[in-house]
Order: structure tokens, then sequence, then C-alpha cells
């Protein structure tokens, strides 16, 4: 089908946190290679890691057989694997060193010919220095938040934001039981989108996103405002990265890197105990962490992560490299990988999606 | 916010099949009314029948509270309302008569200024007619097979493809531990979105739609080869309307309007049988029929199902009478109900949804 | 721990149809063979049939790692395995013969201690019989249908129930938009108890068991009934056992071994077509079939598993032989195998179950 | 047919932390007592608040339609509503008053001769003074926790479970992809029910709950010989109410009543800071919190809370007043309710699912 090609051998690792519909991602792309064009597939542990120490496997078509409907990735991932800024004790002190080039060369000597690189912004910032290096790359972009400019949406995505809406649901039996505010924290440092979504579809009365800074008193003033016209709950739906307009920023948790757990669930906590001092009404906070990473992935996601994933070993076999798989619209398409790390893609305050939720009663605190 | 607009009033039914997320599309256009535009709401009973009926209720905010997570539709459908062709008994016999007329005089004896009908290609045909007999009309599109043109996709395909696969999954671990092929019917009359989507999303072996006639032989040879390399089971997706290249078309199952309920299943039985006799492998039926329209909507339906209920209630107001919103890429737009009612959206057999499944090894029997 | 025990190595296997929890008990066994008394575990392929042909595998901790969520069974199950009657064509005949001698030399052979057998009642006769020629054998009762007299609750019965629930729950809400009835056919061809539970957590308005024939008239007063107090729809739940009380039996179909798949759902299609007859009012029918199988086992059925697979190895290793692990209360017991699969366990027309079903309006169409 | 009875109105109210399966006692009261006895039902609003301030409505069939499968309670729940110790604000400060009186005036002057309560033991003991003060009354317990001794179960534990285990079983796949150490928090302040069985059907490697202290090294061996041996995470399961053998108790959460939020997970926190320090393993904290009491019952809580309804209508109208009904295996039985409120039903160190958890391999920090 593709006599020309010299491309033999191809392989593939997954970076950064964990993300459902990874394993998808992964299947897709040994299926494709193997049934539709003959390839061998070499599967990296643990991101860079095993690039950088040679860890990894072949990977056959049985190997990825019954792994489409599970979480997490079948290859592993660390957080600790950048090659061009490898940490190392030396007597005592924690150092970095560019160990790219032993990355490199464990490429060249497993004989692999194209590296597909499935990760957030870092992983993809590092495939665009390798690229650079020389190294035959070709990128799927995961980012659970959907923040990445250069497609329009990633897998992981709606997994997360339908396990939000999940955790939603069953706290607004609570909420109407007890007559109480709930206050729900969600995944989204820099982006709102999972809050934003998750409260449209969630019925939150009250969104608070990083795009769009709140004053409590405006929160305040809502929760009363359906109290006195006899709906005794609300539910108060938070970005992690969602900030005051004024005041005291929250130090918030890194949700991938902190070390620090007793940071996990700050803004929640902070505006749920201002809710609770200034209103006198009961409020609760439930911090959805990791249950939005985690799970079986849905179908869009599995079909976005198989579509990706099939292209990716299609742009490998055209040699386009140093590009990224993306979607635009319905289609699938891609961009350059220099160009697809740049920009973080965040909720305008202007647009259709807020504008709906306003329009329904939402407020957002501004 | 909208002084200058003589619109008072706005009605509101939903007609033909239901499907996830009409209840979140009235909630929407009840809050967008009253909160954003001050106006009221009426809801007509069982889709046209309660116009032609006079059946109706005023709806407020208190109505709409906590449907947003439940199937169906609070205002009824129903099958039998065509004000143009509305069934009568006269002496024994049934005869159809044009009651249009009747159900506009109800709908201005109530001062009703704008109809916003949510329905499919039927209901949707049936506000054309009234709009050019001068009912000030806006529509929103509902079909849960995803098969009109005028819109990317619709609120309910998301839920009915989450169902299916689902079902697919479960049925995963039956077909591996007893090695059997287990066929599974799913809905899609004329398109065959749903089974294409679960097929990649479940991990179907085989995908039958009705796009795309297939040969049993081919069928049974994908069965065979699995077999022969070790994988003793196969998975089976078959849309209601998928059809034999040649030979006998089986009658199928008119999903909402038949009364002989024998005729449900007819393919996936035919498949299954064929699969039997031919490949002497054990073989069984599942047909998801109904459980692929209940259900609480998923997240991307209740936003999309919102979105249109708020545009709609807009378009009223802009006194862009009609025109029906539909999903463009991301974005809300609105088209001519017209246009919108013409064009059947089916599988394209080499766009790239068919041959992303064709690259991981599914086999549509052709 | 046990130092002075003869058991070295046990041998386990699954027969009969596929149910969750099998996985879940296979785990147990084997972790609480090597972890707690340092035995190794053989684990036979498709039920009896690896033991007559000799195909099995050494079941370390690794291969049990990850599979306590899944459905099915790891070793594989298969329908025509008993090796008292084993199908065997001569000169294109089919004929029985007798293989237990050859099934007990491979065991032998493979020095195996005692065997575990995880079936219903078709493989615990077995198991009896293989126990009677001297083979020590320890029983785990296995029935998704909770037909079993020896044992309160077997695993896959919550699951299978939870499974028919959400089916109900499902079609509740076209029942009521579409002003229908919906007659839903679940499992249980001896005994109700997944019609009766399921009908009384998914709010049915009719229950059809075996153990309560039928009279139609009754069912459709009811349905009628409810019609003229405004309550337009019905939900009934039928047994695939169900039988009227006079009039002409319908075949059933025989879930595990039919080839016939033409007969699948045939009671509720027959009450469903009698029911529209009779009443007039629009009716459809969904037969859940595999759906109740599949799936991940609920907490319970993982529980309940786990406990039946860990005593098991504790009655091996107590050389409790010809016993079988069982419920009773709270309390994991064990009874003689001979006892176990003599006597059905089915639904009390008056007991507190019935009772309680009636007592809300429930009506058993008697 | 209950011609002789007195009985022709009762009461019915929620108090105590909200539960799934409420829903499903209010219902099945009301269609016991409308159908089978034809008597009239008063629902108190938000617990005994409803009594004391007299806010209550008649329960009709109508009412409790559709709320089978919903969360939570329709007549509220409240935390401060204790008759014999009502809160109440003199000259600037909070004192507590015994409005008995006023609460059992109310109660006759609606003529109400029986008072259903569904609660803990807290609204339990305010029914048993009641019925001391002559108040005709029933008690239904409610306890998530399932920590009540009078009952072998209660509605609401199983649907908690099945939420607590999918938490598990959605954090797994980080854990796996991430190698880390995952603590997960549960519900079970006094009893370590739900840590258990969730750790046993969540595939949990280290359980932590109230009766069995811990110590935090025999934790951490337990994390670093499975890292030893090739499993590079570890799942640690932890009651909320886990204390370590030694050293300072954190003061725990108080789930129904804390006003401050910032104590919320202290255990869990504990716990994971001292593995990651000891260790040098990543650990993350998910505190499942309030998604354990929300969301649709499960089949066996609807089933349960429908069959204690039932019951309890039945003892009303066989005047057994000051009794309370339970569960004794698969059967339905009632107690005093003097007895039912005075001893915690706690997990028993020795008991069988203890040792089942200890025989696959599961530590207990002891």
């Amino acid at each position: 089908m593709n006599a020309k090609s010299e491309i033999k051998r191809i392989g593939i690792l997954t970076g950064g946190g964990d993300c459902p519909g990874l394993n998808a991602v992964i299947r897709a792309v040994v299926k494709t290679a193997i049934f539709r064009y003959g390839l061998e597939v070499i599967g990296f542990h643990d991101g860079y890691l095993g690039m950088i120490e040679d860890k990894a496997r072949a990977l056959e078509a049985a190997d990825v057989s019954g792994i489409l409907d599970r979480g997490g990735t079948i290859l592993g991932t660390s957080n600790r694997d950048n090659p061009f800024r490898f940490p190392a004790m030396v007597r005592g002190r924690k150092i970095f060193r560019d160990v790219s080039d032993q990355a490199i060369r464990n490429l060249r000597r497993r004989k692999i010919d194209v590296l597909i690189v499935v990760g957030g912004d870092g992983s993809l910032s590092i495939a665009q220095q390798l690229f650079q290096k020389g190294v035959p790359v070709v990128g799927i972009p995961k980012t659970i938040d959907n923040d990445l400019s250069a497609t329009d949406v990633t897998f992981g995505f709606d997994t997360a934001l339908e396990a939000a809406m999940e955790g939603i649901d069953r706290i607004h039996t609570t909420a109407e039981s007890h007559h109480r505010v709930m206050v729900v924290e969600v995944m989204g440092r820099y982006a709102g989108w999972i809050a934003l979504e998750a409260g449209l579809a969630g019925g939150g009365d009250v969104i608070l996103i990083p795009e769009i800074p709140y004053d409590i008193e405006k929160v305040c003033e809502k929760v009363k405002e359906r109290n006195r016209h006899g709906k005794r709950f609300s539910i108060v739906v938070v970005a992690e990265g969602a900030r005051p307009k004024k005041g005291e920023v929250v130090v918030q948790r890194m949700v991938e890197d902190s070390t620090d757990p007793v940071r996990l669930g700050g803004i929640g906590f902070k505006v749920s105990s201002e809710i609770e001092k200034r209103t006198g009404l009961e409020t609760r906070v439930t911090v959805l962490g990791h249950l939005q990473r985690g799970g079986s992935p849905s179908a869009f996601d599995r079909i976005l992560a198989t579509r990706f994933g099939t292209r990716a070993v299609e742009l490998a076999m055209e040699e386009k490299f140093g590009r990224m798989v993306c979607l635009r619209g319905r289609h699938i398409r891609d961009v350059d990988l220099k160009k697809a790390v740049t920009k973080l893609r965040r909720v305008s305050p202007n647009g259709n999606l807020v504008q709906t939720a306003r329009s329904i009663g939402i407020t957002f605190g501004d």
C-alpha cells in the first residue's frame, strides 16, 4: 500500500498527566501501523523516561486487545522525564542535565524511524525540541483541561466533563434535602472549560472560572436572592484556577506536581467559608480531584482518540514530521508542532457559552 | 432589554419520538424567556395534538426545576398529531382531515406570538407549513439518529451513542468468555451513525450500515479469519437499516410507528442466523431498541440542548421566523426551516470515520 | 501456617453461562492459595473441556491482577463440556461418550490435589459425580437467576438486577413521554427473582413471573385502570419463564443452549401484542437479554465472590471435599454438594417480597 | 381490610443526614397507606422542625410518583430539629428549650394517629422520647454508615458502597499509570464498613478503619513490599474515623455538623503525607465526601427501603407502637425502639470479612 516508504518502525510514548483515551490512541496507532502498513511499533515506558533509560517493548496487536475501554495508559507516564532538563543527584545536590543526545541515541539504536508523542504542552514542547535536533516526530495533543488552542477539543475532556457533571448531579440531592450551599471544585487551572460546561450541564447556579475574576459579594447576592425566591439551596461550581477580583489570591494546588497535599482544594474552601460567613447558610465543599481523570473513556473520547491515533500514523507514513494532529469542527487536520503549543485556549467571557449561561440565570460573580 | 419587541408570549411543543435533551431544551426556553426577556411561556401537551385540541399550560421557572437530568419530555409527545392530516373516525372509517385552521385559531386565542417547535423532520415540516400559513415559527432540530443535514449534530445522539457503546461493552465479556459471535442491533434506519460510532467506540469487529450494503460472505470471512488468529469471538454491530448487497431485503421494524412487534430486530436476527449457519460458530443477538432513547442525557447533550433553547428564544425576539437553530462546528447558527428538512445526513463510505475504522481492521462487509 | 496439609496444588475451572463475579472468584482463589498457603494453582480452560482435553495453565498472582472489575471469566467457559456425556461425531452421527476417566487422568498427571468447580447446577452435578469417583472437589455456586436453594444468594444476581433496573429506568421516560405500555422481558426461566426485584426497584406496575401464572385479562385491567386515573403509561416486567394460567404456553427461548434465535423474547412479544390488542394502547417490547450478564460486577457481587473464593480454598486445606460454599444470612457456610443441586429456590407467592409489591399496588396478573 | 382499626391518618418525617432510599421509603409508606389501607398521609417538612413549626402537607399517590429513583428526600431534613433541645436566640444568647409539647400538640391538632420516623440514632432517640410521652411512633432505621446494631443492614449503605467502589475504580488507572500511592478517604466515623467493603470491592491494598488502629510503619512496609515486587502503585482506603495506634489523634471532620471546612479530609491527608515522607513515593489524596450520599439509589436500597416503608405501615395498623423495622438475614422484622439505638454495629477485627481481606493480601496496618 505504501511500497516506497522508508518507514519500517515507529515509536510511541505517552507523557504528562494521565487522561482517559490514551489507551485508545495507543491501540489505534498499533492497529493502523500493523494492519494497514505492516510496520513494527515500539512503546517506551513512562514517557520520555523510557527513551532516556531505554526502557521499551514491542507492541503487537494482542498487546492492545481489551484496552479500548480502560482509563490510564498501558505505557505508563512520568512527571520527571524531560531529556533536556533531566534531574540527577550529584553529591547530594539536585542538578539538571541535558541527556537528549543519549535519548536520541537510544531511539536510533532501536531503528525507530518516527516517534509519536502523545502529550500536553510540556511533552509536545520537548517533541518540538527533539524535532529541531533532527528526530522525525509526530504529535498528538492531550489536555484534559481542553486548553490547547491548536485543536478545537482533545480526548479526555468529554470524560472529565461527564465525571464532573455526575458529581454535581449526586450533590444536588443533598443540597436540596438539606437546604445547603454546595461548592464543587473541579479541574481547570488556567482555563475554566470544565467548570463552565459541567456547571451548565449539572444545573449550577454560580460558576467561577479563571477567565472571569469574581466578587464574593456578587456570589452571595445570588445565593441570597435564590433563598428569597424559595430556592433554599445553591450549587456553586468553582474551577481550581478561579480567583477573586481583588484581595489575596489563594495559592493554588499544582495538580500534577504538588507534593504538599494540604493545599488541595484551596479555592473551593475559600469560597465556601466566605459564603457561609457572609450568608449564614450551611455550606459544604466537595473537591472532585482525581475522579475527573480516571474511569472508562466516553464514546466521544474513544472515537476522537482512535481518529487521532490513526491519523498520526498516516502523517508518519507521509513523512510529515514536526506536525501535530488536531480537530477542526468535525474534521481531523494537522498543524505545525511549533505553533501548537504556544497559545492557551481559554473561555471567552463574551462567547456563546457564557452568554447562554447568563441567559438561563447563571451568575459568574462579576 | 428588548423594549421595542412586540413578543410577549411564546408557545412551545415537542413532537416525534422522545429523545434525551428535550427537557433541557424546554428548561432553557422557559428560563431564557422569563429571566432574560420577561416573557410568558405556554407549553402544548403531546406535540401538535395539544395545539389542535387546545391542551396547554403556562410554564413557570418552577415547572422546569429539576428536569435538566431527566430523559423524555415533560410536555409529552404523540405520533398522531399532524394538523394537516389529522386522523378521524367517520362512520367506522378512518379519514384524514386538515384541522390546521383550528390549531392556528387556538394559538391566536391564547395570544401566542411565536411558536417554538422541537422536533424531527416530520414535526419541522409541519412547522414550515404553519409558517407558510402565517404562523411565526422557530424550529429546534431533534433527531436521535443524527441524520439531519442542516446541523452537524443534534442533542440525543451523544446519549444514544453512549448507551449503545455501554451495551456493546457489556456484551464483550460474554462474547469473550463463551467464544461466541455476538450481534448487536442498534438504531439507524436510514443513516448508520450510531452503528458506526458505537462500533468504533465499543471495539466492534464488523459494522453493517445502510450506506454500505454488505455481503454476508465477507462478514463470515472476517469472523473466520479472527478465529484462525486465535480470536475466538467477534462483535458485529448492525444498524437496523443495514441491508445486504443482493437477495431478499428484510422488512424492517418501523421504530416509532410499527404496531407489529414481531418485526422487531429483523436484520439482527437475519445476520445472526446466517453467520451461525455459514460458520458453525455459536451466535447470539441483542437488540438495544428503546434503551438507546431513554435515560439521563449526557453532558454534551444537556449543553447543546440548552444552547439551542436559548438561541431559539433569541431568534424569536429578533423576529427571525421560519428559521431553525443548528450547530456548525462549535458555533450555534440558524438556517432556513425550508432547507432544514429536505436532505438526509448520511455516512460517507469514503469519509474519515469509515476510513479510520478500516485502518484499525474493522470490516463493513463490502 | 498449615504445615501438615498434603495439599500442594489446586485446580480451578468455571462452567456454564458467564456471570459477573467469576473473575473475582478466580482472583480470590489464586491470591489466597498463593499468599496465605503457598500453593500452586492450575486454571483449566473452558470449563470441564479443558480438563478433558488437558488445556490449562498455571495461575500466578500477576495473572489475576486487574481482573476484579471485569465481567466474564479469564478462564473461558463452554456449554459442551460434560465429561460423562461428551459429544463426538462418529461416522457422521453425534454420539455421547463417558470421557470422565480421561479427564481424571489429566487431573492426576498434573498432580492436582483438589479441584475447585465454579458453576451452576449442571457443572456442580458433574462435580458431585467426579467426587463420587474419588476426585477431591470443592464447589462454588454460580447462578445469575439466583435459583439455587442451597445458598441465600450467589454472586452475579445483584449485578444482573442492577442492569435490569437500569434498563427499566431508561424505558420509563419513553413510556411517560409517549403514553405507552412498555413491556420489559428479563431473565428467569424457572424463578422470577430478577423480574420481581427489578420490577420493585424500577417502579413496574405489573410483574409476571413463572411462580404466579397470569391471566392476561387481569393485566389489561390494571393497565386500563391506570389510564382511567390519568396514568397514561404502564411498565410491565416479564420474566422469560412467565406463563399464562390457561391457553397455549409459549415455547421459551433456551437462554444458553438455543441455536434458534427466532425464539428470543417469546413471552415478552406475546404479552405485548395481547395488551395492545385488548386495550388499544400503543405497546412496545424490550428484551434485555445478554445485557444482564455482562458488565463490571457490583460491589456486593465482588465481595461475595471474593469471600466464596477464599472460603473454598480454606475448605480445600481442611480437606472438606464434596462440599460447596454458600451464604446464610450474612455468614459464609458450606453444605453437602449432593444436597446443593437438588432443589430450585423459587419465589414464594405468599412471601414478603410479593406481599410488599402488592401493598404498593403492583399486580401479578393473578 | 382492616375494618376495626382506629388508625385513619399517619404522619411521616425524615431526620438526620440525607441518604439514598429515603424517597423510596416515603413512596412505599404513601402507596401502602392509600392503596392497601385507605389512610391519609401527612408529611412533615425538614424532620422534626416541621412538626415543631407545624409545616406539613398531605401526601397523595401523585406526590410520590417518579421519586423512586431520586436521591435525597422530598420532605427535606434538618440538623437542628430536636424538640427536646431546640435552639433559640434569647437576648443575643443561644439557649436550648424543650418544645416537645408544642410539637405533640401540632401532631394532635392534625389528627395524626401514628408518626413514622425515618432517621438515624439521633432521630430515633427523639422518637423514643416522644413515644414515652405517649405519641404512637414507628421507627425506620437510616444510617449510611451501616453502624446500627439492631438491623443487619439499612438502605443507603449499598449505594454509598457502590459510589466508593466506583471512586476507587476510577483512581486505579491514575495510580497505575503514574506509579503512585493513592489514598482514598471514605465515610465511616465510628465504623469502618464502607472502607472495608469498598476496599475489598475496589481492590485496595491497605484498609484503615476505626476498629483496627494502624501503625504507619506497617502501612509503609506494605507499600514498599509491593514496590519491590514490581507493583509500583498502591491503593490505600481510609475511613474518616481511622486512627493510629499511638501518637497524636487527628481531629476528625464531623460530617454533618462541622462548620469548619478546613478539617475536611483530616486523616486522609495525614496518612498520605506520612507515606510520602517515609517512602519517598508520590502520593495523592481523594476525599469522596458527599459523593457517597447522593445519586440514584441502587436496586438493593430501593427494595429494602420499599420493604421497610410497607412494613412500617403494617406495624402502625397493628398498633405495634414504639417498634422499629429491621432486616435480619433476608427477613423484615421489628425490634423495640429503645434497644434499637443503644449499640453501635462495628467491624469485628476477627470477623470473616477482615479475615477474607487478609487472606488475599490486604493489610490493615496492624
